[in-house]
């Protein structure tokens, strides 16, 4: 078999060449604002659907990388898998953090008790300690059907990113939270549709801290 | 916006119902032995590509559900995110167990001084500690470069889960993969072409865990 001698410090840059080529022989250009966010999806996928998908809201991605530069912000995630996906060096690297409440057993006993989701009371939670926060779903529509409530009562999160992949209320969730984003001016990244995932998740917020941060060592960053 | 008021615990069977709709509409039928890899699959991407990209080698399902029935078979993940994914109710309930190296300080020194990937030398540990584990690739082809070249020098790991995601190298190590598990009678799951991910790797971990368990509280399973 015939392999390409690359460096792996290289596999990116070249990956992400080869997803700017395509896009240049499918006649599709993306927005220099937006693009570290969409090639990074592209890159975790290897799906090019994420192009039609992928909703950003108007200045999300500038207003969000400027709070981030600035640190001090948590990104709250609805799986710990999504958690476990966000490099922890560009986390450190920029002053800010993450954190994910869905294996914690009180979350679990209140959403037993309130016959909802783990998800829903992890956003709630999220919500109440870290109120301008980074909303992330890579799982759980419920997660999005909370926040999107929580927005129409006045929170205002510093970006949702609603990305969870799924075949029952998925695409409706979605769908509903852009419009409750776009109407309470809150920046949010969306993937319309039914997919999505936590490595999804993961990876937009990856291409966020990396933009804060400026670049992160390559070999750190799974 | 109108919901389907479904109970959490109902979700995962009210996608299965409608993975197995729209399989039925465009004429699929999937056999019986690989069904629940394969709508797993789909229920953890909502990407029915990999009706077409996901392949089995004969009998491994069948084979490798049996060895876990047993206990005692470790998982070793070419990354964290992955590891995290698998569901450690249903490892605890099988008496089965899962790592990952590719954290730990001595497997970077190694791949440093040696001009390689950790996901390389991980793998390599992991067929030292294991020799008969099941190892899981979500992330990087030079993990199955290196268990490809240990099979061909004689290892006979369980099973291997090749399904790593991307653009250099990704397609050519899953090929030669399968055809090295084919020639030396090694159980393979592998996503041909370019798509795959930890989110999968872990899927395919857990549907060959839930087999094996029949049966786990889907409350637990994220």
């Amino acid at each position: 078999m015939e392999y390409k001698h690359i460096l792996p410090g290289d596999i990116e840059k070249t990956s992400m060449s080869i997803i700017e080529g395509e896009l240049a022989e499918m006649g599709i250009k993306i927005d220099e604002s937006i693009r570290p966010v969409m090639y990074r999806v592209i890159h975790t996928s290897a799906d090019f659907d994420y192009v039609k998908n992928l909703r950003i809201t108007d200045g999300a991605v500038e207003a969000v990388v400027e709070k981030l530069r600035t640190g001090g912000l948590t990104f709250i995630t609805d799986t710990n898998m999504a958690l476990s996906g966000i490099n922890k060096s560009a986390l450190s690297k920029t002053g800010n953090s993450a954190c994910c409440y869905m294996a914690e057993p009180d979350i679990a006993v209140a959403a037993k008790e309130r016959g909802t989701t783990r998800a829903a009371v992890s956003m709630e939670r999220g919500l109440a300690e870290y109120p301008e926060g980074i909303f992330v779903s890579g799982n759980a529509p419920t997660a999005l059907i909370t926040i999107s409530e929580m927005i129409r009562q006045g929170h205002k999160p510093s970006m949702v990113i609603g990305v969870p992949v799924g075949f029952v209320n998925v695409v409706e969730s979605k769908e509903e939270l852009l419009q409750v984003c776009e109407e309470f001016g809150i920046p949010a990244i969306i993937a319309l549709g039914r997919k999505g995932g936590s490595n999804v998740a993961a990876s937009i917020c990856n291409a966020l801290l990396y933009m804060a941060s400026d670049g992160v060592d390559p070999d750190k960053r799974y």
